[in-house]
């Protein structure tokens, strides 16, 4: 135990050093007029997300040349490895194109698809988030602790955004789940998941994420004290169909999963 | 129309000293976990929103006495003066409450209710928006103007939340707009107008708005070459009914004013 935390934390050191990379490209880019191409999936991509992939990417490479990796923009190699980096150069290209600096990197290290180091990274807020195996997650290094809420109608839940549920039964699942709780959200991307590590949200539904878009979120959230699964409870993995019910409390966990339940598949 | 100039730069200056007082009092409650109150419309208010305004009300009694002042969380005095503040200390209550740092001051005056000088402030972010009568419109001091954009269907759309929209006829007309842009972003505050103001957002929708809310707004939009009325196309001025319709380029303020057409009163 005390070894896989110990690898944990250099793991973690490591994908601090990817964000730190990541960040260097994306802040000259930020608010400058950069082309924007729209990808097959109708989803704008920036030279900024590009080039920010490519240098993590070279990083890995030189330092750990038998890991895996997947990243947003340039998909899989060595994914049959033990170890297999997840990376999203800019999660909320959205964000980043219309001037708003709440775009997050985000990095996680899987172990036999099991994520062991995530780093929340917003380059432009000077903040970052961090979660390992073992350890208290962190904003800026201070640790943080996510903060008790007994019902959905006390809490404050986030979404990045209500077009992002697209399947058959999952708008309605979330208009549910938006009106039961205290005090909807809007807009929230990656920054989102750290507001609620720290206690200031207390749930997050979304849908249609890719393994890069939470995987990186696991460690952070549970290392804070909370819980992320599916919508069905069921633990996250690179397989997972891309919807996630974040909690900071287990009961508003709970909760939630029930009103989730109609979706089918 | 000099002297309306340098008499709106003077108004300018000191609208940026009521956004610094305000400033020096919400810092050091941002992420406090400070008490949040219910207001009579169900809206969150706390110690920061009421000592904020409490510190700008102080500098205009000081400094003009004989201007009116109206703010949202201690209600006007003097509103029949020539000259009246509109006070926001902290507009996105709720983004200040769950810890997201996109929550602006607002402050503008108003000349027989028609915004001379308006400031946009976000002091988290270190970012200020400012306009007057006259002048180009800052972002932190530099001059801004709006992007062209031709057609709604190219258009980055902002909304603080699709909640906003209660009224009879509401929703549906804002569904309109929202299905018609290229890009819908949620959870704007007046960060949204700020965006705009610098072009990278072409259009934004809002509903349920207060004076307080759009006044400040108006001459940033304006100066920096957009164009901000109700929903009918009429001039907002302290009397309007909260709908607000904002455009970096006419073409696409004309076309969302169409589509709007169908909201009846």
């Amino acid at each position: 135990m005390v070894d896989q935390q110990a690898e944990a934390a250099r793991f973690l050191e490591f994908a601090e050093q990817l964000a730190d990379a990541a960040a260097a490209v994306i802040r000259p880019y930020f608010r400058s007029k950069v082309a924007i191409d729209q990808k097959a999936d109708d989803s704008p991509v920036t030279i900024a997300d590009r080039e920010a992939e490519q240098a993590m990417r070279a990083l890995i490479e030189r330092t750990f040349p038998d890991h895996g990796i997947e990243g947003e923009e340039f998909g899989g190699v060595r994914l049959d490895s033990d170890y297999v980096w997840h990376l999203d150069p800019i999660d909320g290209t959205k964000s980043f194109i219309t001037g708003r600096p709440l775009f997050g990197t985000l990095v996680s290290l899987a172990h036999h698809g099991r994520p062991v180091a995530g780093v929340i990274d917003h380059c432009m807020m000077d903040e970052r988030w961090t979660g390992a195996t073992g350890m208290p997650s962190r904003w800026n290094g201070e640790p943080i602790a996510i903060r008790a809420c007994q019902k959905l109608r006390d809490a404050v839940l986030y979404v990045t955004s209500p077009m992002m549920f697209k399947k058959p039964g999952e708008r309605e699942a979330f208009a549910r789940i938006e009106h039961a709780v205290g005090l909807p959200m809007y807009g929230g991307d990656c920054y989102a998941y750290g507001l609620l590590a720290m206690g200031f949200a207390d749930v997050i539904v979304e849908a249609d994420l890719d393994t890069h878009d939470y995987l990186a979120l696991i460690p952070v959230i549970e290392g804070a004290g909370g819980v992320i699964t599916d919508w069905k409870g069921r633990a996250l993995d690179p397989g997972s169909d891309g919807r996630v019910l974040a909690a900071g409390d287990r009961r508003v966990h709970e909760e939630a999963l029930e009103l989730l339940q109609s979706v089918v598949d």
